[in-house]
């Protein structure tokens, strides 16, 4: 592990400086070698699948590991997606000049090595390749052995798009097992590796956390709530909230709780109930709820303490009457996951209030929690989502994948 | 040490929004307090000093542990600089519009909790408490054993300032042991710890990253280089030099290592080296540099293969002449710490590819390394210089005690 590392780094310091020119020729490469290897990759992803199949990993698994040519393009089109977005490298972000003449600029260069670790979705080998390589780092890609194969026939189509361009194979490697010892020293290779970047189930990344000596962003799970104040457009506030609840109930920007201002909660909760419910949705409420909807018919039922700041990544949404904003607030800094959390409301003052005062990587007003993603804020593709408060917050795009370096330029100047 | 980090934890909720004019009159009553405590302050040092003396600690780290007047009107006044620098919480950073409507901002939000780790420097403690306030973070601070008496004192003052000021108490604590173990126990408390600050030798250093599981930003050793190139003014290379190494050899951006292009070794290297060793400063050479010194007579000795990369913090400096900027390009690379690293030169394109090329907290052209410093770039303040990548590279002032939210504004978009 220690010698992959250590390509990894000698890749890295020749890719930190490689021109956008190189680097895009790269990722060009890389969507038409994973075009020409399609049948290749296919057929080492039917083998993955046959297995987890004979092993019964759930449905959902299965989904999530199973490519077709459909899925292939799409993998194709986002290494070409990356490539049309602007390289990092270099940007200068700041610039100022001091008394003593000193001009001071603040220029973006890459990490360095990246250790991405991730669990079935063959995409992620692509995705994390491609946005690595365009912002100058390298990766050490460590997927789950139910998708090694698909992985590796990925890893190589790429290393021989990296090769055509010029540009070092080692920028890019899939670590060559997927066995826990090796995963445990990799994580210990502080001063060869720069960040690692754990992608998957909560039990994964708390392995992770637990075990690297390495700085890790974290991307724990969302617990979002959707709270419809006093003074909410209340249509605007069904519309939402049925959209952070059911457009994709198993993703992590998806809405797990309601908080519904107690003003306004008969005269929405009964309506949003009913629509929630066609949907079928599952709800699990405070005894104000409870009692509130089965007097209007509408089945519920009383929501458990550990219901609250539950991620349950299913049509299952906790709904709660609260007193006001201040007890909206206090229910989110205790059960939230600093995720995205969103507020409803006409008042800007309460708007504006709930945004300075809520911690989380986004707070939305009168927007879906959905739009926490780095495709939908403009960032053009993510590597993940960043709960972690430290270097990056919210979706990591090609910025997050670096750092920021001082160049100063004197005449001579001394102290 | 729970009980404690959780008081930070809820102190710290409250102080992420406190206003800029609250926490600006905490500092003016902070730096009040300690004019007011000078007597307990300075008797609590002397105890400390004579427990120092007896138990026999050199005489750099009893300096660095003495407190007199001055240098306690000096902590007083760096408050009062704290204060009158901008509040980074609620600044808008960045600013765009997506095509469905939808506003987005990024803005500055505190990190939370820092724990500060350091060792003897008293001022260190009221240093971090102001920088953690007026950054809207709560902070634990857990200093060196032989400061405790005086850090406690200066911690009493601290605390009656911020309670008169009806902020949190405990928003700044001084963690109330110095044992290992209650140390090994904060550094585990992930979820109410966001940030932990070692600053001091690389031992205290090393311990706090190989036991944390909590983020760390380290400030390791700087091994900083002045690269003479061929082209460079030798006039300004020699005084560069001069300072980089002699203004004040025993901190982290003093220069270690002298390279000089072979072009000039010959017109350069006699004349700087004579400076240096009337300045006292012991030279260590490569081959070529002792050949070019003893013909000189000028007293040098064979550098050993672990003087290159080395801290000295000494009037001692390693010299090594170079074929070219790829050789020093590569020196630094292989033995360099990622901290500052300068090129003297009047041509542009080795300037630029020197700049692009190194990989360091600063890179400085035409000037010394000593300039990479809050103060010198800035900053204003600063709570130390960090050499990771991630999050904060070079020196650390308000802005990189905080992180940043999306807030996004919409009226009901959906997906």
């Amino acid at each position: 592990m220690r010698a992959l590392a250590e390509r990894a780094k000698a890749a890295a310091r020749r890719l930190s400086h490689a021109d956008t020119a190189q680097k895009n020729d790269a990722l060009e490469r890389m969507a038409q070698a994973i075009h020409e290897d399609r049948e290749a990759i296919l057929s080492a992803n039917a083998e993955d699948v046959r297995a987890a199949e004979t092993e019964r990993k759930g449905e959902a698994f299965i989904d999530r590991l199973r490519l077709d040519a459909v899925r292939l393009s799409g993998i194709a089109r986002a290494i070409d997606q990356v490539r049309a977005l602007p390289d990092p490298v270099g940007e200068v972000t700041e610039r100022w000049k001091r008394p003593n003449g000193l001009r001071i600029e603040k220029t973006r260069l890459p990490l360095g090595v990246v250790l991405m670790i991730y669990e079935s979705r063959p995409n992620v080998t692509s995705d994390a390749a491609a946005l690595c390589l365009k912002s100058g780092n390298a990766v050490l890609l460590r997927g789950g052995h139910e998708a090694h194969r698909t992985n590796a026939a990925i890893a190589r189509a790429i290393a021989r798009a990296i090769a055509a361009a010029s540009l070092p194979e080692d920028a890019v490697q899939l670590v060559p097992t997927t066995d826990r010892a090796a995963l445990l020293e990799l994580l210990t290779l502080d001063g060869l590796i720069d960040l690692c970047i754990p992608r998957g189930g909560e039990g994964l990344i708390r392995f992770v956390a637990e075990h690297a000596r390495i700085p890790v962003v974290k991307h724990y799970k969302g617990v979002c709530h959707v709270y419809v104040h006093a003074d909410a457009d209340l249509k605007m506030a069904e519309a939402i909230l049925l959209n952070a609840k059911t457009q994709r109930p198993g993703v992590c920007n998806a809405a797990e709780c309601l908080l519904v201002d107690r003003v306004v909660a008969d005269a929405f909760l009964p309506g949003a109930a009913r629509a929630l419910v066609e949907r079928g949705v599952e709800l699990r409420g405070c005894p104000i709820t409870v009692t509130l909807l089965h007097r209007a018919g509408i089945p519920v039922r009383p929501a458990a303490e550990d219901d609250w700041g539950r991620e349950f990544l299913d049509l299952i949404l906790a709904v709660r009457v609260v007193r006001d904003l201040d007890q909206a607030l206090d229910h989110i800094a205790r059960y939230g996951s600093e995720h995205t959390e969103a507020i409803v409301t006409r008042d800007s003052a309460s708007a504006e209030r709930f945004t300075r005062e809520v911690t989380a990587s986004a707070v939305m007003v009168n927007a879906s929690t959905r739009f926490n993603d780095g495709g939908e804020l403009g960032l053009g593709a993510e590597i993940g989502i960043s709960t972690s408060r430290l270097h990056a917050f919210g979706p990591m795009g090609l910025r997050e994948l670096t750092a920021q370096k001082y160049v100063v330029r004197g005449h001579g100047q001394v102290r």
